[in-house]
């Protein structure tokens, strides 16, 4: 069966997120969720804290694992011996970034190809930079995040 | 494993397509290429050499399967069962096009899922129809259709 | 109270442009569905049938008036007196054909603006002519158009 | 009669901004001009400073008030009582954002729809952040932003 | 000095095309402007005349020379030793298509190179088609062709 | 001669921006490759080492000289007396970037114009900033820059 891996920063998990997830868990059995250790920006949540949010709201997914990675996504790729990199598509400008990224890559690492899966379009314009902002003025993001989690973001900003 | 269909017109087939049909066939060891037949628009090549030109480039693929389709993709899929549909994506236009298309079909069948490879960057700019502009005026088309087929593309138009 | 015009083909009505307006309904209380009598494009209902259709699923709107026009948009607002045209948004690629239009209305009369409403997002991926291909095959068009107006479009293709 | 916010964060106001503001106040008698506290973005002009400059140039436009506001829109929108938020749109990558900004809102609070306008085509390519880089190397800015304000924004970079 | 050449249908020139060519004779003092004859698209001006009005457009530049071509441009190119093709760059779907051809005619003739440039604002929205359909209801064109042809584009509709 | 810029951030040089720089200096035999000195990004390389990355790489070009530049583009082409300037254009994104600056850049100095050229479809998707990433962890880099400069991209991160 094929390996995929799903990279993201996941910072944090949104339903639009999930929703790529379950699909891509539907193409293959052996499905890793690969959270970036971003440095360059400032993450809400920590690296451990985005994995066990993920592994929470994954729980029930006996295919998928939940793993952290530091550096070059194809290097990660290399190391799992990944043979897919699974992205979702929302937008156009995502895709103008995601199909540099996709060329890249394969330039990089011919052996893993990058597949594609549109958002459903309930989700088509959540992202997790939205969830933060609304979150951090105390607003209503029940409708863009799994209910385990949303405790844990208002936490964050101390205004619930 | 999982059923994926390859849908198209290919008229004709370029090395764009066999690209995306190569990748699509490290995914799964069922692929079907579905070719339209094409009510409204009027087509180069008969329904039955479009099939037939798409074995003579698929024959050492033994996982590929080429068959035609007459209607709509997802009654299509239904009868065969397809798990994924398989899209290849250049350039944002057709992004646009392929995403509104993939959410009609979800919401027509939801069983079967529409996933997008990225057509490798040196024929992210050949088409059937550019293919058929340069051949209309006896242009070298070697660089954008497989050898074996270029003939069959030159008589049909009495140029070369 | 400023009036309003929301022209297009109707080529038949979807529940995305019912949901435009809905919405421009809300903006006014002098809304016109301008109906185009395109010469260029051969329609699947005749001007008058479109015409019809509209005024059905739009019985329970006091504010909104279906009429037909021949001719350039420009010249129909400036018989109806329009302060705006109303029009929906759904993807890029409407939107640059959609901009062009504007500022073209706008050089030839600048009494009249256009404002634009984006198409909610369920109804995102919805055109009539989406609806007219899968109805031409017999697929299921429920979720695309008014209830009332289905077995119009059914028996235009006599296919079920 | 329909009450409008035109929100943003106006660092400094240009001619692009006071064009959609002029076409909108043709639209309602109850326009409100919303200016962004940001607290990410360091602005160059303070909130008050924004505010002010805002209210001299719109001083002869008897129906447009200016407000600041902190927090998330759609609570501005509520407290205000707002049936829409006027957008303005210049280009296609400025149109994505525009659209996920209005679906999110749309989710948050459905009582306020957004209404979009098109910039002037001779604006169309302005904004404010070329106006302050123009600005801080003493460039003429004299085409981009209205006469009155010219010498507040040139202060700020103390070279003339 | 480089040779360049400006194809284009020109059914009819625009002022965004004179624009171009005002532009690209800025360039080079060996502009040709390539009339393309149109096989497959029926067009209002035969080539003879489109030819005609072009050079009457031109007159007064001496650097300009205007033929028709037919066939690829790339064969035109190879014939007139043209160093550049010139294009004019209005909206993002006619950069994508333009892009896409400028790949193919550097595959097929890598002595020619492809260069844009950007329509004046003022022009950015007007093309031939928008003419042709003002035009065809009698509608005020003269903000979008050069005066001195204003007269034969009225005459083709017989409704001036 | 017609005197050209390309202007750029050019941190580092890239295999695109080598293309660009090539088929500029085809155009015209004045080519001038303008560094800029950028104020707000932190840069990986100092201006000064920029500039003599960019002398190393067009070494053989006689027609093609570097200079730094700091404050605004027209002002450098008015100290220039340059006539073009010339931009590389990737993907739709950068189109709409490009499209912004070229027309502020006429209205302030209309005497400089812009052209641009496509980058090869090769390096269509190259740009610093992937450059930079992949270098700082060690990764690939030298299907992107001139092989002359990689030992230098690679000190500044201590990794190899």
């Amino acid at each position: 069966m094929k390996k995929c891996i799903y990279p993201g920063s996941f910072d944090p998990v949104t339903l639009g997120h999930l929703d790529i997830i379950n699909r891509a868990a539907r193409l293959t059995d052996d499905l890793i969720v690969g959270v970036l250790v971003n440095r360059s920006k400032k993450s809400l949540f920590s690296i451990d804290e985005r994995v066990e949010l993920l592994k929470r709201v994954t729980k029930d997914m006996p295919h998928v694992t939940v793993k952290s990675y530091d550096g070059l996504l194809v290097d990660f790729a290399a190391q799992e011996k990944a043979d897919f990199i699974v992205r979702g598509l929302r937008a156009v400008t995502d895709f103008e970034y995601e199909i540099q990224l996709a060329h890249t890559n394969h330039k990089l690492r011919p052996e893993t190809d990058t597949l594609f899966l549109t958002t459903t379009v309930d989700y088509s314009f959540v992202s997790s930079s939205l969830v933060r902002e609304i979150a951090s003025y105390g607003g209503d993001i029940s409708q863009f995040v799994p209910e385990c989690i949303i405790d844990d973001i208002y936490k964050k900003y101390n205004n619930r």
